[in-house]
């Protein structure tokens, strides 16, 4: 019973543990909750990992290995195991999470580890196995409490003690048909409450929301955040039910997805691990960087076509990269405000209209303030009026057209159905690039030479 | 009973009977779930939203009231209803519900609406807007069931039947004692399946985890991830009750979290809402940008110092914009990766050193493949193989340069206390200009002239 904080001292006391007797370290993990341990767990090396799930019961052993992140490989964790421990541990997993972990694996392992549970667990497991690992059917859990809509109240609460003897919690109950049609949601509250001639088809609530197996974990996930539900029924086509989505799994996908979007919009794959080694690192983000390099050349070529003008007027390049680089922050302020604008909600036509429109009006504002700074400078330190009045404009007009990329481009990605994240920074600072370049040359041409 | 998704035509059919009659309105409304309206609320105009509220009765107009984002203030929408059917409101939200909307009115609102309202719930209101808003006491709701523990299974069954009379979901039962100490959690399954005269004492379950009232609200959303709770218990330094968080309000401070990090890291002010008006906007950028104008007069100041250089050597202003653009972006890359891994876990020293050392290497292999592209294209375009190698020379530098400070500049302001998004890559991005300006300007002076 404890407000809990894992601090350095609670890492120490493990690894001292992992030093000394199986009995000592047995000690030392009995004082920690399975979510303690998960998070330690974290800090380990693989094969400290091996040694305490190998001395963990086969209950908390489970409850630790579904805690893990799937950065930690728990599929390898598992498959170094004795065959035995291993078996326990899987049938101690609920099936949403054994499906996860063992679909990490290949498929002679994942037979290996089926063919020695239970055949009707390995059957579930088969069947989540063959859902995607990102829709609803790769996240539902089949383990829950359904209850015939024929039966009576009593005859109902004693089939829900029966189902519930092997579950932690069973939020919600689902009242089904004789062909296992989803009919209704009910509470036990409800049941509880209930007289005792009262069939559950007079207790179930028929306006429910529920989910197809195939809908993308995302959407899943903003359907239980706007319903305020703890969880979600999943069906097929002819209403039959499969299964459940907890809100618990939800809160795992939301940091997924926040994960993927940070990333995407500051140029690295979605698919690099956040604690993955350097190879991966690079593997993720080299792209992405080679495909600037050759929009940069892009940008560059803008200045040597300006070569007369920054022989002349030397002092140009260094107020060019000054007005580039600030159009590239005026841009990832816009965009990063769009797209997690656009991530929470959709916009209608209007509201994506009055976007575009504000990012022009606060473009061209925070553009002439900081032109006005620009200008100041040319004007005491250069002593050129008219470089300056060609670097208030060049300002202006590339904050101008930052806020109009930064805000259009996810716009239109998302209507043309690509994930407007991917307009990350990298890309829209192209635009600013080659603009603020071009501005400030050609105006400086134009006004001073 | 729907899987949910607002399209146009609904906003059309919302829209076209707001033209019309009270009655044809009517009509249309109630062919929605709450949580629909709530969403099409978004695209309203405030006087439709005010009409819309009228019309609906006081049970639905709450719910509507309760999910409206903050940014579309509901509280500005309670204030300007008639008295009456704003206190029948006020009392059909939760109390962290209303708490929070009536928060955001002045002293002298918040007065009147209490004071229409029974006295009981202003009580209860009174005492949650005592709380700050963002901590745990903030959060929690005071609507929950508890259950002495001295109590039989019966008679604590009856209590429950009668405290949850007026409640939608209870999540987790409480036990307390005389004295209203919580002393454990308690599932209406174990209750259910107790003998008669078994006491809740024997039932309760000692080990759970709760907040304290001032806790962070970030730190709570962490432990109920990190336990899979669906609900936490909220005490204040005596182990007295006060309130439960739900696991559905948590989902709401993760989003909020999680746009504050998005913003942040893009040198967006945290406050800026996400659709508010372009002078909200200018007033939370301008700042940020006038700050990196500094330090980009700082990175052009390098630029200064080499006229004579880029005298002799045109080209050179052009490959030094794209090796200083390359190192934001790589910058922007290891930033974001650090960013997102320290906010969803602690690293230990060992953790954080690996992390620099990674950046280190993933900058130098990215900086070095990169750099042989531009040497290719300074030996191909400009016949300049010494150029070349200073290219690649610096842009391998300001490539290691950038990975160094995305990783270790979030690492030490987490270490001191400053939250690490506010290292936004507008600040990072100064480092990687000037040593991407000094770089190759030096060492072409070295190498060429």
């Amino acid at each position: 019973m404890q407000s809990f904080d894992i601090d350095k001292s609670d890492l120490l006391r493990l690894k001292t543990a992992l030093e000394n007797s199986d009995a000592e370290l047995q000690q030392v993990l009995q004082q920690y909750h399975t979510s303690e341990i998960a998070i330690l767990f974290e800090k380990l090396q693989p094969e400290e990992r091996e040694r305490i799930i190998k001395i963990l019961p086969a209950v908390e052993a489970s409850e630790v290995i579904s805690e893990m992140d799937e950065e930690h490989h728990p599929a390898e964790l598992l498959i170094n195991l004795d065959k035995e421990k291993r078996s326990e541990i899987v049938e101690e997993l609920d099936y949403d999470d054994a499906t996860d972990i063992i679909s990490q694996l290949g498929e002679s392992e994942q037979q290996e580890i089926l063919d020695g549970i239970d055949q009707e667990d390995a059957t579930n497991i088969r069947t989540l196995l063959t859902y995607q690992e990102d829709t609803a059917g790769g996240l539902m859990n089949t383990d829950l409490i359904k209850v015939n809509v024929n039966l009576t109240k009593n005859e109902a609460l004693e089939e829900i003690i029966r189902q519930s003897e092997q579950m932690e919690e069973f939020y919600t109950l689902y009242g089904v048909n004789d062909i296992g049609e989803l009919k209704g949601i009910l509470s036990i509250k409800d049941i509880i409450k209930a007289r005792r001639q009262v069939r559950v088809e007079e207790l179930v609530n028929t306006d429910f929301v529920f989910v197809k197996a195939d809908l993308d974990q995302e959407e899943v996930a903003k359907l239980i955040s706007q319903y305020n539900l703890t969880s979600i029924p999943v069906v097929n086509d002819d209403m039959k039910l499969l299964g459940r989505i907890t809100v618990d799994d939800i809160i795992d996908v939301m940091e997924e997805e926040n994960t993927e979007d940070i990333l995407k919009i500051s140029g690295v794959s979605e698919d690099e691990e956040l604690s993955g080694g350097w190879q991966d690192a690079v593997k993720s983000r080299l792209p992405w960087l080679v495909i600037n390099l050759g929009t940069a050349f892009l940008a560059a070529s803008v200045i040597r076509h300006f070569d007369a003008t920054a022989a002349k007027l030397p002092v140009i390049a260094a107020y060019m990269t000054i007005i580039a680089g600030m159009g590239g922050n005026a841009a990832t302020q816009a965009l990063a405000v769009t797209v997690r604008r656009i991530s929470l909600s959709d916009l209608t036509d209007k509201q994506a209209y009055n976007t575009v429109l504000k990012e022009f009006l606060v473009g061209m504002i925070n553009g002439a303030a900081n032109g006005v700074i620009v200008f100041i400078v040319a004007l005491l330190y250069d002593a050129n009026p008219k470089l300056g009045l060609a670097l208030f404009l060049a300002m202006t007009g590339n904050l101008i057209v930052a806020g109009l990329t930064g805000a259009t481009i996810p716009l239109i990605l998302k209507r043309v159905g690509i994930d407007p994240a991917v307009a990350s920074s990298i890309i829209i600072t192209t635009f600013t690039d080659c603009i603020g370049f071009l501005l400030p040359l050609w105006l400086a041409t134009k006004l001073l030479l």
